[in-house]
């Protein structure tokens, strides 16, 4: 049996339910090194399997053999299991037939919105800056896309050591359709030590210096600060 | 203290450990009628404050103000606590000051995805087809400008009785830029009596009918069937 588990931002208490309950019944629990130093916090008594960044493929193949072997196994993501998770990748290896569970988590455009205010209280888009296995003319045409449509946009891996200026690159595309002065935020270390969340200005963002470990939020022209929250009205003050 | 909350598809499963704790704590919970439906079964012991569709400002000042009286409320969200939820009108009519806690839940892109497969592996946009309080004008260009960046679209609120052909006017503005074999899904009353989750393509779904219970799925140009199940691969596959 093969549990593939978001377990939300890393804290025990932005974990479902059912999530805990998976995590609890599996023999072994197979990771990102950094995912299954926080499960281990949680779930001490368990075995795991930690393989490193960039070892997807062979993460969810062992996982898939553990389970195979008939093992009771969690595979884990951070967040929600599908988005910019292994659910995808795990479905596509899986032999026919095999025993699989698929559990939801609270994805970092959820934890990371409430930390800042109700950013997603409207349409929103979710995009990946990585380019690791997406060409960046795609990246950009998406973020483009997001933009005319006047979407809340959440940006996920924002940010790594070979892609400094993605960020202020990604800006530069929204900023085609959006002005200067539009509500932004970010959000670090979401559930975790170092938690962080500050609002600025698209053009701040710009310049702004993020890592891997921060989520960033632009609004949508209808986006405004609060009482120093950032929150996407629906609409409905006015009904 | 005010808790707003997103108890996630409506099992207890579903719903985040946080969740739990602050609708354990709370003396009352305030909510729409439905949702107070099912929190009611998963804590008896609660004072309840139901107020009907529509009633949304209502509700809100309802909770702040049992809140200002210094009782442990919490507002309640199907899903998550922002996403289509109550959390944005909380902070816009708050007084300063007010002791708030946002409680972010899976939301029903999520929970509704893990039941098809993970049709969210890669970008998504989500859009509400619901015109109560957005121009159809707005609901279209954000569905074409999210077709032409060729983002997996979730639609929120796909119908109502008011709206039957909605869901036929979407698909009708996607297929401008995408397949009529476009894989997409269907998910009904997730985490609740009558579960349902199925397949089918893009000019099938136009002529689907759907209700309000029912959170809608359209693939991008990469999403497949995989054993039955709606999969968009991140790409690790050929990593």
């Amino acid at each position: 049996m093969l549990y593939i588990v978001g377990f939300g931002p890393g804290d025990v208490g932005g974990m479902t339910l059912a999530a805990r309950e998976a995590l609890n019944r599996s023999e072994v629990i197979v990771g990102y090194t950094a995912y299954v130093g926080l499960m281990r916090g949680l779930f001490p008594e368990k075995e795991y399997l930690a393989t490193p960044m960039r070892g997807e493929r062979e993460r969810v193949l062992a996982a898939l053999g553990l389970a195979a072997e008939g093992k009771t196994v969690s595979l884990i993501s951070g967040g929600d299991c599908a988005v910019y998770g292994l659910a995808g990748l795990a479905l596509e290896l899986a032999p026919k037939g095999a025993e699989i569970e698929l559990v939801p988590g609270v994805t970092a455009a959820l934890s990371g919105g409430a930390l800042l205010g109700a950013p997603l209280g409207h349409d929103f888009a979710a995009v990946s800056l990585s380019d690791l296995l997406t060409p960046w003319e795609k990246i950009e045409k998406r973020l483009d896309c997001a933009a005319a449509g006047d979407f809340v946009i959440v940006l996920y891996n924002p940010s790594s050591k070979k892609r400094a200026d993605y960020l202020a690159r990604a800006c530069e595309v929204i900023l085609r359709h959006r002005s200067p002065d539009t509500v932004c935020g970010i959000a670090r270390n979401i559930g975790r030590d170092g938690e962080e969340a500050r609002t600025l200005t698209l053009s701040e963002l710009k310049a702004a210096s993020v890592d891997m470990f921060t989520t960033v939020f632009v609004g949508s022209g209808e986006t405004k600060m609060i009482n120093g929250k950032m929150v996407t009205p629906r609409g409905y003050k006015n009904v």
